[in-house]
């Protein structure tokens, strides 16, 4: 057994953060340890302001023609490229829009019709059982539509998938990079590799990888990826989700299925035939929201303020420190109280949060520590989950937050009957 | 000739319009005359609070829990019953979300595969040529993927593609209600019983209508519907668009392409298969944003302040009096300057603008229009647009818009350099 890490030891590692002046980009609620940034990103300081202006001055007095005077036109590229610096890809690639299940939509479309334009024997979408739900309905989706399989493994058998007689099949795998339940982490290289070995192509859900780990998806020669605004990018609830594809993907006419105006090589001469755009442009649909565009932008600049101070590796290192932190706390403080740790304790394979199971009132004792004022979530079944945002957390906080879960633990507050009333939103 | 109408007749006409409250609503830019409604709805005085309200306090200090304690998860169903009461729709069966060529998508490809279980040689699509290009762009798209035509034809012709063979093989009469270019408005009533009698299902595109124009989608039995939350709804630059269905047709579980999570019937089951919400939130698909969705509602709001001052009957009369007095305008002051009315003098036929058209120089003489601080817009080839909305346009402002076409025609000023240069977004 390690000596006890002590509040003091945990106000030394924040005196020590380079990346500690980043936290005063926020605005948090005085008080409150907030573990959920892995489900809503905090409110960057910059936003409500930015916000303002949009509506106040671009919409409200120039209204119309701040299409070509704010350059709202061009708003979903402009962000699109910023986010590709926090994720290996190159400006042009990456485009803001829509939702993130929408732009999955679109990517897996146009990657099953790659394959299937030179084998068309493939016909299987492999996916994580318990991949997040989103990813497995637009997929079942198109395989139903277009008569391909969905097939769902264990994350332990994906490797076999992508080999022999499964890989010969194989079309498409479809994986979220970092688990949104487990933690766990996938390893894009590897993955992707033997997908391509096999000859399929590799879709990449990056909503809880982008902002929050370092992610290489050129190094990767990953195919197409989506992401999610709201969480690690802190672009606001509902934020506009982003996609990405390879540039051999983006070399010849793009011809998505959500075949809207703005992915037209030509919107305003109003022809009644479709022509993509060239590049990621095509894979615009309808008419983007300069509004959610620029609070959007608001929480990406406050992950690309890192860069200054070490970048997505600087990140990465504060993330494992704290998840290290954190895990080592409840194995000190809270044994005996039959919480396990989902999340995996090698470093490769976590992402920036660490998922804690418990066969008996999970949900109520979340509820518990959200009433103290430590925010993490519940996932069915049986999860604690608590996600570490090294952007605007401190050590002390991790601390703080197992001093509580201690205290509802061994007090048993959390049996109390209103920690157990089920909200509609989990 | 009629006797010339004075800027004191059309004083009067404010001081007698039961409307003119409604202006306070908005924040419009002191000095400009703004014909652009039809485009981007001016900024209501209620949307920068209640956005930043939604921002500051319920996304930055409530965070996450807002899902509930602020009802962010109804908030697309909230809107969309508000705009029912605008579309002769019942609360339940519209969602306000996603883009309206989202939507379209969504509509279609559940109302193709409606018919399809009936009759499967129904493959024909009918659309009008020159509807709004998205429309077509999707309809193209669900054409090529499922193996339907896509057949575009003149708005005279289309009655006759409802009945013999043509009739037969009518799969979906998809049409915008009011034309984007002329103004032109369809007979909603008649073309659906005649589409009906022909076996085939409509769906209607009310980007030009809601808020502007009355819509009676039960009274016509509709089947689907879509439209636009940035144009006569005041919703802000891309707000969320809306679709409807008829209850008929979600009776059943509704399975449309775009299954993302928020259509599930129990998104926080977190299970792998889909399984549809019932009644219209099955059109749901990503996670919606309540900061869009605020601003939307407090768009909507502006509308629905016409009830209690007549209701859309009013705006109607008011919007038909306004087109009414700007074509007499025109036609008294601008004679002999090579303009002509595209736009139907039959007030049945008519939406809530006018488009003129002339030969040469259109676009020019709207940029010179704008450059004296009146707004309208240009559309190829030759259309000059002018939106009128009234809920926050004046009768003198209608006047005052014609002077300024006079001034800008008589002097020649547009044919200055500077108003011809292209901007990106026209």
């Amino acid at each position: 057994m390690n000596p006890p890490i002590t509040r003091g030891a945990c106000a030394a590692l924040d005196a020590a953060d380079p990346l500690a002046p980043l936290r005063e980009q926020f605005d948090l609620p005085s008080g409150l340890i907030y573990l959920d940034g892995n489900s809503l990103g905090a409110l960057p300081r910059a936003t409500a302001g930015r916000v303002q202006d949009v509506i106040r001055r671009e919409w409200g007095q120039d209204l119309i023609q701040s299409w070509n005077t704010a350059g709202w036109i061009d708003h979903p590229q402009r962000v699109g490229d910023k986010i590709a610096r926090l994720i290996g890809a190159a400006p042009g690639e990456v485009i803001a829009t829509d939702s993130t299940s929408v732009n999955l939509y679109k990517v897996l479309s146009v990657a099953l019709a790659s394959v299937q334009a030179a084998d068309a024997r493939r016909r299987v979408i492999v996916s994580e059982r318990d991949n997040f739900p989103t990813d497995l309905y637009i997929a079942e989706s198109l395989a139903r539509q277009h008569g391909f399989t969905l097939r769902l493994v264990e994350a332990g058998e994906i490797p076999a998938q992508l080999t022999g007689a499964s890989g010969n099949e194989l079309a498409v795998l479809l994986l979220t990079h970092v688990h949104y339940r487990t933690g766990r982490m996938h390893p894009m290289a590897d993955l992707t590799a033997a997908a391509h070995a096999a000859g399929a192509l590799v879709v990449w859900d990056l909503a809880h990888s982008a902002g929050a780990v370092p992610v290489e998806l050129h190094r990767c020669e990953a195919d197409f990826a989506v992401g999610c605004g709201y969480k690690y990018l802190n672009g606001g609830p509902g934020a506009p989700a982003f996609l990405w594809a390879h540039p051999r993907h983006l070399a010849g006419a793009v011809w998505q299925p959500l075949s809207g105006w703005m992915g037209h090589a030509a919107p305003f001469e109003f022809t009644p035939g479709y022509q993509p755009a060239t590049g990621v442009r095509a894979f615009l649909c309808g008419t983007p929201s300069p509004v959610a565009l620029a609070a959007l932008e608001c929480g990406v600049d406050t992950v690309l303020a890192a860069q200054a101070l070490g970048g997505m590796a600087a990140v990465r290192a504060k993330s494992l420190a704290m998840t290290d932190l954190f895990t080592a706390l409840v194995a000190q403080r809270c044994a005996g109280h039959g919480l396990s740790v989902q999340t995996p304790t090698d470093a490769a394979w976590r992402g920036s949060q660490v998922s804690l199971y418990r066969e008996e009132g999970a949900y109520a004792i979340v509820q518990a520590l959200i009433a103290r004022g430590v925010v993490g979530d519940y996932r069915a079944p049986g999860i604690l989950r608590f996600g570490f945002t090294p952007l605007y957390l401190r050590f002390i906080d991790v601390w703080e937050a197992v001093e509580h879960l201690v205290q509802v633990l061994a007090s048993g507050e959390w049996r109390d009957a209103r920690f157990h009333q089920r909200a509609t939103v989990t």
